[in-house]
């Protein structure tokens, strides 16, 4: 159950509930984790982009592993984020997790310094080495400032740890040219970030979806990936409408590069379901853009969504 | 037969095939028009970013417009670009273009200086207002360092004369949001750049491709235009491999940024269309690199493909 | 008097004074031509990023070349800036230019597609041969989305058509690298750009300013540039202020990217000196940032700067 | 002594001699100490940039300023990089630097996400709150992906613990623009970090250099900046040559980007200073490169520079 072999579906990226920069909204987080399984969705990811991995202390991050693994209890495989700077770090991040319990480990490539594609060889080769778990390799160009080239993929997926790969680039020529040069590995799991073209990805051959979104309404995501398995394409129409949506109504409110991030917490306060507090350097929305969230979900008739 | 009403399919972007830089190869120019209409294209595309557009005089441009729509002779539509940094001389173009019997113009953003979005409003409102055909916006950021969000495409489609849209950010989460911002507008035209990802934007609703590497093998695409339109998902998937195929085997030679184009025209010399020569800031390949391109059609088993 | 064989000083990137978008504003460009001449200014950079270069028509542009050479007569050297994505129009531009008597011409690589430094090398040996004037390079990154390496720029001057660099990259540590490739050529000329670096670059040994200010206070940035000649730090603290307080004041109004073109234009035309029309894709500020650039020169109080 | 109270000249970047990824080379790290202090330099600053602080873990970074400190002993005051993704281990770095003696911390914005200039102003004023040490910001656009604009500087700057500024962004009329809106302030340090402009920057105001290459010859630095203070500019002119020739020399071997800091460690090694082992993601050079900086080593007549 908790292995991540054959994982397909939606793996929502969860948010990080917080009561402030330090202390988890426990509460929060466990509602958001029953609110999430009960979609049917098929793991959990943990410490992504979604979660503000890189604004949260270490403690609060192993604290956030530990109590979800608790919580999830098997029902579904969880993949802890270990992304970092340090090669060290990660492995800290990876020990511990797979202590708790998690079933995978995902890591963008460093990102404070650029790297070249020769590097990333080497770098995720060592990585790979030092991890008690399965590595996803997770493609984040707007953030770590290189793309994973389907070549570099390619090398690193020689190491037998290497599972499979979250591409978030929104790039789908990128992903197809991925998908081909894997071609030869059908085992390596592909799976896209944004959910406005998870749909999309799905028909032609991802193996699913880790969504935001999902956070929200797991079920639209889980139903659209279902729709999209099936090509069934009256049903992918009509889902991805409202998943299109959610993303116009949620994630283009305020300032362009955290109105995502600050949209979908702020959404998820709103619905009651945590805490939106925000860690440094982003803040939640003021009451202005709060409103707007609210008439955002409010058009999307967002009760019917669950 | 040349409005470019309800246009749908493989709009192929022709390459300029160029004797030196200021004359056209004009065998090898009637060569490749022939050899692509054969493949069952809906329409032509001349000076586009694949035409080399910016790097020609506007003599040669003329000359190039005027023999293309006088050889297609009505055949398909021809659509020209007719993006540039001065407005007069987007006009000018277009004024030549429409005399010549061209069937649309299309136009991506001014690339020198930087544009926020309300300039990129009033500039294609005024820009439309100029032009004496139906206009198709061109979102091509690489070049242009600014996307065209769908909010602006919004307020630009406003003008009747703005017919649709060729996108070829290769960023699926863009295209999908604005499909759905332009879903009032369904006699909206979407078009794809890359290749790669055809097949997908087809799939889910886009009216056709306007992919390079029709100019090497146009049947092979409108094939696979057709197998999405068709939702024929084994074609697709046979289809779709080729395609991938012929992207790694020929665009990936030589330094990134060029690479496309010069394998692209470099393809073409060794299938016999057309000269390879290739405008100022680029130069052919080498010996070494065609033979790699060589090798790649080889591989390709190339003569099956058209 | 017109040649610009040992060069120094300030050399203004005049701006384009506007009627509309295809006709000059002959009045204003005379008062113009004048208002800088009377400064004491070293030549007059026609045609630059400043001069809106790329948003005129090429007729607009030869007239404005003619008007501006005619009534410098002879007066200082005429540099026409050619930069171009066609060698065929920079070169048309350029013939013209010789014929109405500039002295010489400026270019920046071209700028719709990325170009590697070895095509670099390559399109400036070309474009140098092509041209019937001594050549300038101008290293404008921020738009043509390249440096010119120092060994580039080494490289490209053993044409002896290049004469000088301007550097516009506000990259001082770039810039001494170059000074410091190019000691075995003294003859070579390196401008720098922005203007609030003006003085530093000129105490350590560069050969002018092409400074937008001196569009509305060319007294001051030729005081400026004497004073860091003679290593008067005394009157270069004092001028630098001043120089300083123009950049903040003026080019600061409205959003980045073009607040300091439309600052510049507004000023001129609250000074009284010429018309603010812009050509697309920018426009003239509104009434709120025109009354922001009137409090701005108030502050300056810039007559008495002139 | 230990005050950065009126803090000025040269605080090396010390980079971080390492034995492997989590192990310090602490012979060498002693050795570059005194090699260092025996140059005259003002401070030292440890994880840096160059100091490759992000590949660290934090036992190694701890570890690292308790060694320095203890060394130093209060002959120069030791400035501590706490630049962190995350607020609190920003804090954690913070407080440990304190009880080991440093004299200051320095911090750059939070690098992964991508944050706007008010973010910017509540985060560091934030973190200026937790610090138990006097702050020094830290602009580093080229890896953190945004600039400390002037009017930021100025807000942030109202806390009293923010006591200067290390500018790395080679912009100079940036610094001269940040220098000119911080003129209220006189006792704010500004120091800069491209060596090639660093007496550029000192000769029109700044308080010192944060340079790399003192990390090979702490003297030529030291001497080109007293040099600069005093106006001096034959011997300006003539060290300045040197400091551009090691640039040359040692950090243009291999692929830019880690060229520099690659560059630098070796060539530490060459003189038998350290270890070259880098952290990850980054290699030390192979014997091919290590032959260059050699080569360029020699070419320096590197023993006269000591």
């Amino acid at each position: 159950m908790t292995s991540v072999k054959n994982l397909k579906g939606i793996v929502p990226p969860i948010i990080t509930p917080l009561k402030d920069i330090d202390t988890l909204d426990v509460d929060g987080l466990e509602k958001l984790v029953e609110h999430i399984l009960a979609g049917g969705v098929s793991g959990l990811f943990v410490l992504g982009t979604t979660g503000e991995f890189s604004s949260l202390s270490y403690r609060l991050r192993n604290e956030l592993v530990e109590r979800v693994c608790k919580q999830v209890a098997g029902r579904v495989p969880v993949l802890v984020g270990v992304t970092d700077t340090s090669i060290i770090e990660s492995e800290n991040l990876a020990r511990k997790a797979a202590d708790f319990g998690a079933a995978a480990v995902v890591a963008a490539p460093p990102y404070y310094y650029a790297t070249g594609q020769p590097e990333l060889v080497e770098y995720f080769e060592k990585l790979a080495d030092r991890m008690p778990l399965p590595l996803y390799l997770y493609n984040m160009p707007m953030h770590t400032k290189v793309m994973l080239e389907p070549k570099t993929v390619l090398k690193i997926s020689e190491n037998p740890k290497v599972v499979g790969l979250k591409d978030s680039s929104a790039n789908m020529a990128y992903f197809r040219l991925l998908q081909y040069t894997m071609k030869g590995h059908p085992d390596f799991q592909l799976f896209v970030g944004p959910e406005e073209m998870m749909a999309d990805a799905v028909v032609l051959g991802a193996d699913g979806g880790v969504n935001g979104g999902a956070n929200m309404f797991p079920r639209l995501y889980v139903d659209l990936y279902q729709a999209a398995v099936a090509r069934d394409f009256d049903k992918i129409h009509a889902l991805q409408e409202k998943v299109l949506a959610v993303s116009s109504a949620i994630y283009t409110v305020g300032k362009y590069g955290s109105s995502y991030l600050k949209g979908l917490k702020c959404a998820l306060s709103v619905m009651g379901v945590c805490d939106d507090f925000m860690a440094d350097p982003f803040n939640r929305f003021r009451k202005e853009e709060r409103e707007k969230i609210e008439q955002g979900l409010e058009s999307l008739n967002w009760k019917s969504l669950i």
